[in-house]
């Protein structure tokens, strides 16, 4: 019996060389500069790259590790990149560690293209809530905001100024692929402001400063949980601009909380108000 | 005028060479088998070792860039350190990166020795909660988790089986120094049941496969919040020998919480209902 090979194996692209140049143009999105000048970014993970797929994203460029194709999600990754178009490697596992810049890498990485709304296209009246974030340094801390946003049917986050990038390896990864569906906006406080006037809702900020406790507070549809940066929370002008700054109340030495942590008590807090207002039915 | 060494500049030895065999043995306290044998620590930063004298530990050893011993905290650590009988040395920035193996290092690292409590001494009865652990193998969740405990009023940690350390640099710097005033267990499941069989109170887990929302329950002192590994949640055994199971609502494509953000839900919850109980006067 003659085996032929079939079309996919006529697709599939092998690399031994840790210098290949594609190689190096896929690490180099591991930097914010080339993601931002590409528009590209990397995801690394069967789980994450099956949810971005099952997301409506398509793989620009799929690596894989040759066992991977006879995987179940392996070959569906496969198969869905090149139905669309996108382009398949196959590499060995230091190629692949090199890419995904760990040892152990999950068995594959993904080139996607970057989505970003703009924020005047965005509605968010209905919207159960989002989450405005400022300054956040730790891409960790962004993935976890984003899964946390995901999991009480928040609708996306919008990010001002100086926020890291939740399109880095790290960011993607800590978001457990929540990232891919919860809209993503980049502005600045003005114009999420002007933006914000005509969407209606309530813009909510976190304060060591504030006296009202975030249970006294009930928070409307669309509520917009305001976060600033790990050290210095949200700047004074920003506080101000806010409808309600609210306190999460403290009991011990600690004298604040992780930001992402912050962001679920407020999140939850959100999402038990409408509960308890839609009798669980929402 | 002649500047005549004070004691403490008598005190202080000056390392210069990365090679330097203490330099070296503080090093290996990176490894878990050493701060095991050694029974001490690393702690990074002067905010951290603030907090860990200000929570009554002793520096044994205390590494610092020149130029902290005028600035007001690091002044304050070497003092300490000297008026206790530990030992002080100065080292340039390369040999400190190198010893808290990061770039940039905070101006500081302290050696400490571990603080295990026996649990058949501890005493759990009218205490708001504890957090019970199985399994977590992110020291950076492992860290969250305990500023969060601080922060709602917990008295501490129980860690069963094969738990990370919280000792790690990088669960000490998550922590951010709650750490220190956290009390902190290591025993296994079954002498945990039969130590709580005295303590009275609940505990509970929470399960995907829970049916019961968990503001559906009622939290008593002591509330002991059950929570696992990252991946797999508790095993089943685990989950059978709990007072009570309950699902954390999700409502988006998310599936899971990160484990530090599902340990928050749980407690800020139930130090949500200890407030109600007592008119905000707790």
């Amino acid at each position: 019996m003659s085996v032929e090979p079939n079309s996919q194996d006529r697709a599939i692209k092998r690399i031994t060389s840790p210098g290949n140049t594609q190689v190096k143009a896929i690490r180099a999105l591991h930097q914010k500069k080339h993601r931002e000048s590409e528009g590209r970014f990397l995801a690394e993970g069967l789980r994450i790259l099956a949810e971005a797929i099952d997301q409506g994203h398509a793989i620009e460029t799929l690596v894989v590790l040759p066992e991977m194709r006879d995987h179940r999600v392996g070959a569906r990754l496969v198969a869905h990149t090149l139905d669309n178009g996108g382009s398949v490697l196959e590499v060995s596992e230091p190629v692949l560690a090199k890419i995904a810049r760990k040892d152990n890498p999950q068995g594959a990485v993904g080139v996607l293209p970057q989505r970003w709304e703009r924020l005047e296209t965005v509605d968010a009246t209905g919207d159960r809530c989002w989450a405005v974030l400022e300054g956040i340094r730790d891409p960790g801390n962004l993935g976890t905001i984003l899964r946390t946003l995901d999991a009480v049917g928040g609708a996306g986050a919008i990010l001002l100024d100086q926020c890291c990038d939740p399109y880095s390896i790290e960011g993607v990864r800590a978001s457990m692929g929540s990232l891919f569906c919860q809209r993503l906006v980049h502005t600045d406080f003005q114009t999420f402001q002007a933006w914000r006037a005509r969407q209606g809702g309530m813009l909510v900020g976190t304060s060591l400063k504030a006296t009202r406790d975030y249970q006294q507070v009930t928070y409307p549809r669309p509520t917009f949980v305001f976060m600033g940066n790990e050290q210095s929370g949200l700047p004074a002008e920003y506080e101000a601009g806010c409808d309600e700054l609210v306190l999460i109340p403290m009991r011990g030495r600690a004298d604040s909380l992780n930001v992402s942590i912050a962001a679920s008590v407020m999140l939850y807090e959100v999402l038990n108000q409408d509960r308890r207002r839609s009798g669980g039915q929402e």
